[in-house]
């Protein structure tokens, strides 16, 4: 299958972390940088960074600004770099301990951005996105990332079901959070083997054939009075659940 | 003191968890519900609750409802409330197993929502913010929040650092969330007592003066190469871990 070089995005960069990431890793070109012409520290601080990375840079009205950066508060700064490469998901599943999050039918861009921190904090090696139907890496996704889209390697997949069945045979272990499970993400005992996350939308949770693929279905438990998580809070318990009973036997490579 | 009423904020309340918490618990008058002239499933569920609760409705435009929300995506739904009303401090700090959140600079109004709705999601037993210099209960926030803010009870404080005073008299536990601390949140071991939680704001952390008041200052441990948390998903893993040390012998009254 013939891949657009843009099918995942990202090539769009606002806000302070995002674009310091970017710079700092040095991981795609970026063809420059656009700087708020009101100077700062959060302005001043990227423009050093980007002259020392050789990129150019060109002083922008807060119209302009705004255009540019698909969003609200971009902090004065959007990097223009080529987009973002996926990697394939078997490329994913081969990795030593992974530690895989799938999202699936999450169309928040802001909600993505945040998984990809928070995923990405906790140690994730990967993330894995349906090529449809989901939001990719537009502009409010790369500054809720702030510079997490940077460092952890996303696949696009034709499903998530379909990932899970090539989870399966590859030995990663899948569970799936739905609020109605019985066991808890708690007592999985799962941490120390390969594995894949599977969070879903919000309001519809996992499709049935998703849920009927993992091989355990777990839920955040939740004590208080409010009977629902943000899709992105629930990957951040979710992954620094795995993150603690991992502890500090796998370390993940210094990005 | 004297304290206007709509100090906190909070009357204007968008988007579908938010509309349907507050006409659900009934903890505090509905003046009115806006709702999209196009109908839909969300339009329906909202008018069907409002119809029940003897609150009336009338019908907008997309623009007149994106006016009166105040936020893009209100999913076609907007009730006016009077506004929430603050508890004292002192309400707080002598809950039977106190489980609170303060919040010290965060300005942003969506992660004021976000921590919200974790912190209720995890059982907290109330949120404390700076009366100033803090973002209050916004449409934005209260979007964010999908209903928690009429579940958790909130204190308005003139300061964090008295607040955290007045917690050491009435013995509750505090502990500062700092990236640079020895101790991380899974080896506090306090879960069991009163105790608050103490969050500052993402770039700046916490206030020095904050910090030296607080008995314990703890980490989040984050194993992978993104090295910042936004401080709502640092308060998701902070309330979830008191959540679990907690486990189920604490058990939130039914909200």
């Amino acid at each position: 299958m013939t891949r657009r070089p843009d099918e995942l995005g990202g090539s769009v960069v606002p806000g302070r972390w995002a674009v310091v990431e970017l710079l700092r890793t040095g991981r795609r070109r970026v063809r420059s940088v656009s700087l708020a012409r009101e100077r700062g520290p959060v302005v001043d601080e990227v423009a050093a960074l980007a002259s020392a990375a050789g990129v150019p840079t060109r002083r922008r009205d807060p119209d302009q600004l705004r255009d540019e950066a698909g969003v609200e508060a971009a902090q004065g700064v959007v990097a223009h770099a080529d987009p973002l490469t996926p990697v394939t998901l078997a490329a994913l599943l081969t990795a030593p301990a992974a530690f895989l999050v799938a999202l699936d039918g999450v169309t928040d861009p802001q909600n993505l951005g945040a998984v990809l921190r928070s995923a990405s904090a906790a140690g994730a090696t990967g993330v894995v996105l349906p090529r449809r139907r989901a939001a990719l890496l537009t502009p409010a996704a790369m500054k809720a990332a702030a510079g997490a889209a940077e460092h952890v390697p996303i696949a696009l997949v034709g499903g998530v079901a379909g990932a899970l069945e090539q989870a399966a045979r590859a030995g990663v272990w899948t569970i799936g959070r739905d609020t109605r499970a019985d066991a808890t993400v708690y007592d999985l005992g799962v941490a120390d083997r390969p594995l894949l996350l599977a969070l879903g939308a919000e309001s519809a949770g996992l499709a049935r054939l998703v849920r009927r693929r993992c091989d355990v279905i777990a839920r955040v438990p939740m004590p208080g009075p409010t009977e629902s998580l943000n899709v992105a809070a629930a990957a951040t318990v979710a992954c620094f659940e795995v993150a603690r009973q991992r502890g500090t036997t796998v370390q993940h490579a210094p990005g």
